[in-house]
């Protein structure tokens, strides 16, 4: 099944049922996608027999298929990213066993092609690409083996970071609110079904294509998390509840060959130049400069379809 | 103005307008709290102006006045705590010329009665109390100067802990997951002139009367936070808009003479015992220890009402 939300003036936007070939959808019974995960296992089966898709799509017209959301909670689990990371911000972190995580906003998702708003140049405004899992409610406690069930649908995410003020922020120990404003995300969101054997033990298995302002950055396959989603919903549950429609990130996806396949940060591009040659190249991104990012099954085709946007001044 | 949301099965609850003795109340047009945050400049003359209160008010049904928000960034600006949390955590924080914040749960706020769900008493279970203020639309980049005037609430908050769990997540510089379950809130709202002069400088300068188990735990004034709330929410606002309804939270408020005041927080007074006596000797909560919270003026009455609420095991 494959959802996405239409604009309608209003903050959470009209849910559609999209066509298997993305080029039509069909109004979903139920308005909101928050609505329908708050009954998904009622309301799915009934989404997914709708195969009446009457209009025509645009994909102008699309929000992000959850334009807000009650918790966003990001994960960092790729190790040749972390590792690289921390030696750019320049911050020495413990060895853990558990997942990195931080709360992040959740209150606004920009939509895939909307105008990213910074508020300077000057704070090393970076894109990351990632994957989402949105899931239904989720109880206290849940065990890893337990939480693959909850995971309702897949999205893919461009986590803007401000690198600036990361370093500053994690120092604090509180974690980020000036250094991650909000989202973006792809248009499409997807049952796990939707990705056949690429999606494979709770990962997303798909090369992530970016572009920044038209070059190719990066082609990283999503599938060496250290973490699988179903560890990363038993790590955000431990001691809450989780609110259907939570969405629990990836953190940027990064593979060991870095080299060979590109980066999908800008950070971790400038973290090898620094490691290589001393000192990072590649500039942060400026008013102006495009980021381009779509996942691409082994059929050249991307579920999530494309985040293509450019960032401006607030 | 003071306002409350009584439980009608819904998450967001029903609005209501609560009379000056607090025995009464009216059912405001606007039907939850939020909506009225979204449009509050245009609607606040007109709830203002509701003076028929026609119902006997039971405090018991009441939830907390704003249940679920799209954002709670929490700052820890009293300098007094924030010093003795370092030392009972073990960490060392970088001094920093801004204030501490970090983004947490807010898709679920207790009630003012509500049992608190807790996974396990090995985790340090400890309650704070606190102020908060709850905003409408904030544009990012805003100054302090200019963010007094968003602010539009005034509420009273315990900000649950669980200490075992702080110090792990701190070092890892992406702030508190698991150790930041979802708060309490007590039950009414106020607009800052329902507190005269005892609202000034952008602080709340109430004592917050904290009882543990039915024993006075500590009386600390809320005034000497480090920075203001506009303060706060200038820093919250710096690289995003704040949504509507958005509660920026003071930290658990303390006074530097903690000794004769008591604390807000069980971790605080374990500081103390540890700086005078070499040990912690005050345990954190166990299942069916009580917590009562309740701010009161000069003339001796809680404009924001108690907080009473027992830990049970998740």
């Amino acid at each position: 099944m494959i959802l996405a939300t239409l604009r309608d003036g209003t903050a959470d936007g009209r849910l559609v049922l999209v066509s298997p070939d993305y080029a039509r959808y069909a109004r979903s019974p139920v308005g909101t996608l928050q609505a329908a995960l708050e009954q998904w296992d009622a309301l799915a089966p009934g989404l997914g027999a709708i195969t009446d898709f009457t209009e025509a799509l645009d994909t102008a017209d699309l929000a992000a298929p959850l334009p807000r959301a009650w918790q966003w909670l990001d994960g960092s689990v790729y190790a040749s990213h972390g590792d690289l990371m921390d030696q750019v911000i320049g911050v020495t972190k413990p060895k853990i066993d558990f997942p990195l995580m931080y709360q992040g906003a959740s209150d606004k998702f920009y939509g895939p092609y909307d105008d990213v708003r910074m508020p300077s140049e000057e704070l090393g405004i970076d894109f990351e690409g990632e994957f989402g899992a949105i899931v239904d409610a989720v109880p206290m406690g849940i065990r890893a083996e337990q939480a693959l069930g909850h995971i309702k649908l897949l999205v893919q995410i461009n986590d803007w970071s401000l690198r600036t003020l990361a370093g500053t922020e994690m120092k604090t120990g509180f974690g980020f609110v000036w250094a991650k404003p909000h989202c973006s995300m792809a248009p499409f969101a997807v049952t796990p079904d939707e990705l056949g054997d690429q999606w494979r033990d709770g990962r997303v298995c798909l090369d992530l294509r970016v572009d920044f302002n038209g070059e190719r950055f990066g082609s990283a396959n999503g599938e060496p998390m250290e973490y699988s989603f179903p560890e990363l919903i038993a790590r955000a549950a431990r001691t809450r509840d989780l609110v259907a429609g939570t969405i629990i990130g990836s953190g940027t996806v990064s593979n060991a060959n870095f080299r060979e396949v590109g980066s999908s940060c800008i950070a971790e591009r400038r973290g090898i130049e620094i490691i290589d040659g001393g000192e990072p190249k590649t500039s942060f991104m400026r008013f102006g400069d495009t980021v381009r990012m779509e996942a691409v099954n082994a059929a050249g085709q991307a579920p999530f379809g494309t985040i293509d946007q450019k960032v401006v001044q607030a």
